[in-house]
């Protein structure tokens, strides 16, 4: 085949508000250009699998995110991360939920997927894997002073203990979760989304974003996705299967991730999803209903990456 | 509306070889029956969401299932259960995993749903929820002799870590997973599957009963669905959507369940799935490539549960 290799990455949907300044935004940006360099540098070797696992891994260990090192706390002050991805040429799933020990989450996930017979594993039993494969690290490396200090500050407007921590986590500009989305030049398609989920969440709250058909799908000769936003509202809708199965009967990418977004709209609201999604052919595509959301792509030869973060930002 | 309420439930799809002998069979053929008629009773001055619970309730308490106090032990002779229930109104989703200290998981994974703005909560934050709500007991109300016994004797037979634990599972005979769908008066439908997950799993697995889409789904004027088998597969096949997704398209309910039955056959061999499904109109259905898969149903008016067992016992 003489397919190029295509890699889309976002870095959270949600509202402007979520940027202190101008130099934390461009980071933000500059970390989705990281990204998809990455993607595409292992692309020559490697597969669809590889391109997600090394852009999520980047924005991983990045800090600019609401993912690996840059995890938000949740309501008692503790870091708990989701990830997930998944393999379009089998339908392999790997994913972790209410990892605490761990900057790599996305590769936790993947050695679920390629290592134990099992799909999703969360907790203390996911740590105990990440030990036996070299992926746990002290809890305070994950910690640091910005964090503890915007804990306390938004801590004190908690005024229920866990009726609203989504409508919380919203107020106070949701951003940061990553994903990626790829095609490899055999013509496989692959999904990552990786989160430390909403701030001051409860503990073992678990969103989309571990959860295959809510916050990532990918099958080969349709379509990979994966979402952003408040989780809840994405798994009820099925966000990224349902993308999936729009784009199999038939409606073009770019439609499909419109019509999943309108829906979600319709059902539960606006400033609550983002997807990202590219085709079989290669087409990559892009739609949220929140403020913003940080994305970025490119294809092999291009030799630029395109980034976007407002809706009226050129982007597929 | 003058709608007749249904209910159908399952007590878990797998081998024959479940049963040590005739009367266990006929305790867990028994307990079908007995939950039907609580869903049914509770369908008087309830909703199809009371249904589910109800019945669901019934086979936690009731010991026979690999559900509340007959969850199986974990590699680490642990109890963690898994449940989820939705609404097909307005497709709210509760749901826990992991969890030890709960018989009535079901009713947790309800109060997940209808007390918190989150979708899936797991280990110890769903653990402190069942003591806000009364619904936390002592680890010993689940642990028994024949419990510890049979880890004993199965894990002797263990050679891997975590690499053939679903294999395991199948092997040991894997039944017991407890589902509910129902139809009520209004004709809203709901949805709701229970289980202590598969023997001697990797601490902190998560199978398909938790996950929306995969281990059930409800939407009302379409149909309820809930699975049980081998999670893992079941979640990869997204089998519970699956089923609403081609009932949406035209295609019978008896059909849909044998259809999606056979694509997860096709796809990663038998054994390993079974469904039930109520639609809209309250026709009942139900498919499965194991061996024997436990179901009951009936419907206001009827005055009998039908019940059934091998694959050519009458049932929808």
């Amino acid at each position: 085949m003489n397919i190029k290799a295509v890699i889309a990455v976002h870095g959270g949907a949600g509202s402007a508000g979520y940027f202190i300044n101008e130099e934390h935004r461009q980071r933000y940006l500059n970390g989705l250009i990281n990204a998809v360099n990455a993607g595409l540098e292992v692309a020559k070797q490697g597969n669809a699998l590889d391109m997600v696992t090394e852009a999520v891994t980047t924005m991983e260990y990045d800090g600019s995110y609401d993912a690996g090192k840059g995890s938000v706390l949740n309501l008692y002050g503790e870091i708990e991360q989701d990830a997930g991805i998944m393999w379009g040429k089998d339908l392999s799933v790997g994913a972790v939920a209410s990892v605490k020990h761990v900057i790599n989450t996305i590769r936790l996930a993947r050695l679920v997927m390629e290592k134990t017979d099992h799909v999703l594993i969360t907790g203390n039993g996911a740590e105990e894997l990440a030990k036996q494969f070299g992926l746990w690290v002290p809890y305070v490396e994950l910690i640091n002073e910005n964090k503890i200090n915007r804990y306390k500050s938004l801590v004190r407007n908690l005024r229920s203990r866990y009726e609203k921590n989504a409508d919380l986590a919203k107020g106070f500009g949701l951003t940061g979760t990553v994903g990626a989305v790829a095609l490899d030049r055999d013509g496989n398609l692959a999904a990552a989304t990786s989160t430390g989920g909403t701030i001051l969440k409860w503990p073992g709250r678990v969103g989309d974003s571990p959860l295959p058909g809510a916050g990532y799908w990918a099958e080969n000769g349709i379509c990979a996705v994966s979402a952003t936003g408040i989780g809840e509202f994405i798994i009820r809708a099925m966000a990224s299967l349902r993308v999936v199965t729009l784009v199999k009967n038939g409606i073009r990418l770019g439609d499909a991730v419109k019509q999943v977004v309108d829906y979600v709209t319709k059902m539960f609201g606006s400033g609550n999803i983002g997807l990202i999604a590219v085709d079989s052919s290669g087409n990559v595509a892009s739609s949220f209903n929140t403020e913003v959301m940080g994305r970025a792509w490119s294809r092999e030869g291009m030799n630029k990456v395109v980034v976007a973060h407002h809706p009226n930002d050129p982007f597929p």
